[in-house]
């Protein structure tokens, strides 16, 4: 049994946004601490983490721990329906959750059952990165479509003062070069340089929902899985995604 | 042998859409007193009944009664080229309907063959309502859009002081209760208790064209047809829905 | 071997765009001048000319006169990624072209490779025309699309006052009067009076790239070819289109 309240409701809709970009049913895990997913995509090629502090939440009421299944699909386009000035308040009732929006306009309320979610692992692949990279979500959505053009895969390379892109298919190549506290970059820290590629649908899908204006932190290493992460107010969203190697 | 002029031409092309929305081809009928449509959907589950009054007309200069057929579809694109500042001019010529836009450009002139309607049943349902509400545009065409996540189909309830939406399917359920006298609704008035379910996508077409703003007169009986109808300037638009009764 | 340099860098995506409406590969001449372009469109139905002089580049360092063929769709992708401020350094290495985008962000370089195009007949249509028209770009723009309401065709007359747009189709028929010195029109001169009709789809992809407020010189003869173009910045676009004959 739990009961939570979210003043801002869209706050909630923005964060189910960044899950349900890379997976369409999860398992919400609700304890004292606060709401955490985490999930591999149905592909198992990447992984998303989300955490949801008690403290984002207006009300926060919570019996004993409890694992939600929910076809996220859904749940989006619920909370897509938010109008100005709703709160959300949300519970369980009946194997169902309970979505109130409480707003002048009076209240709405969405019922929707509990899905069977089988646990998938939630083991966070154990690398040890070499470089650290902070950037503009917007710049860097830009360099990401850069690439599509000549590309399905994207090139990150990482140096000491350095962030390099590159992408090449049968039309040609892309090399796009941003330099240290350039007005991209924030931050690029390398220990080693660190060079691997990654699958350009996946990275949208995981940067789609970055707020405007917000950091991405990137951390790669050389043909291993890049972790890449933003926040959304209180709440973190963390992305793992598996290197493509040419064989 | 008719002569109109509208002064802007935007009035009649919004008029226009607000028929087009639910039938291919109708019936105009002109006499002294205005212009009027009435006819059912193809598929009869719905009825349009519109009527602009002479004096929204700059000249209206009719020598006898006409029907005039017309393909709504030709007719809606046609004024949806409307420019800015432009004035209609509507007549007949040939069996032919002449409409002369005339603006700061120069003379638009889109000559559109008259066509054989057949005339539907013109007489309106008679249905004793138990319960009228008056509801702002905008937050009526919201309640349509969620109930359309839960199902094709939307319930409403009125009660003396409460206007419920119900919707339900696979995936879950809709509750709103909005007020009287909160920011959406106007007005609850309820004899007895009155309570019906609908087509979701006939009542999104004949909400659509109701002007920003406007309020929408929704009239009710349990398992009865509803009426529903808005102005748009001098002219009145109302709509006839039968009932989805399940088997 | 060349390297030229454009300060705006979306000056010249927008003189590519108004080429690739047309053609989907192109060889650009090269020489001291500037750069030039004439091409047939794949059906010979149209033509298109284009010429960019030298003056428009911040730097034009060109060796000797070169050809070069390029894949026009994907320049024109490569060019729509343009940020604000960016400038643009176009060189040849390799048989490759070189486009460098030197931004605050960092510096972004796609490389392209040159393909071979068979030079196409760069004789322009020798035409006497008797009829000059000037006529505003979004008008004329409107007057394509009301047009293609009625019919795939329009046909233009111009007299010595004014300036006609005719077409039908099964649906009606379009007639539009525009005089000499109304709103759209900037200038009708004609010694006598020119009649033709033109493919629609073809006008449509000429017109697409005129700049917003820009004026648009017309040039006809009676069942002769029609000439169309306008400037973008210091750049000249020219099409010309041959008339549709009923036969």
């Amino acid at each position: 049994m739990f009961e939570l309240k979210i003043d801002n409701a869209k706050y909630w809709r923005d964060c189910v946004e960044s899950i349900v970009s890379l997976i369409d049913e999860g398992l919400f895990n609700i304890n004292k601490d606060g709401i955490s997913l985490k999930a591999m995509d149905p592909s198992s090629i990447s992984m998303v983490s989300f955490f949801m502090p008690s403290k984002s939440f207006s009300k926060f009421s919570v019996e004993k721990s409890s694992a939600v299944g929910l076809n996220l699909e859904n749940l989006s386009k619920i909370l897509s329906t938010t109008r100005d000035g709703e709160s959300l308040i949300i519970k369980d009732a009946d194997n169902k959750v309970l979505l109130e929006f409480v707003g002048p306009g009076g209240k709405r309320r969405f019922k929707i059952q509990m899905i069977e979610v089988k646990k998938s692992v939630e083991k966070e692949p154990n690398v040890q990165f070499d470089a650290h990279i902070e950037i503009i979500g917007e710049p860097f959505k830009d360099m990401i479509k850069d690439a599509a053009l000549m590309s399905s895969y994207i090139a990150f390379r990482a140096s000491k003062d350095q962030f390099m892109v590159n992408a090449r298919g049968d039309s040609g190549e892309l090399e796009e070069q941003h330099e240290k506290e350039g007005s991209a970059i924030k931050k690029v820290e390398a220990q080693k340089n660190a060079d691997a590629t990654f699958n350009l649908e996946f990275l949208e899908s995981m940067v789609k929902s970055c707020p405007l204006g917000s950091t991405i932190k990137i951390d790669l290493k050389t043909n291993e899985p890049m972790k890449i992460g933003y926040n959304i107010g209180d709440s973190e969203i963390v992305y793992y995604l598996a290197p493509y190697m040419e064989e």
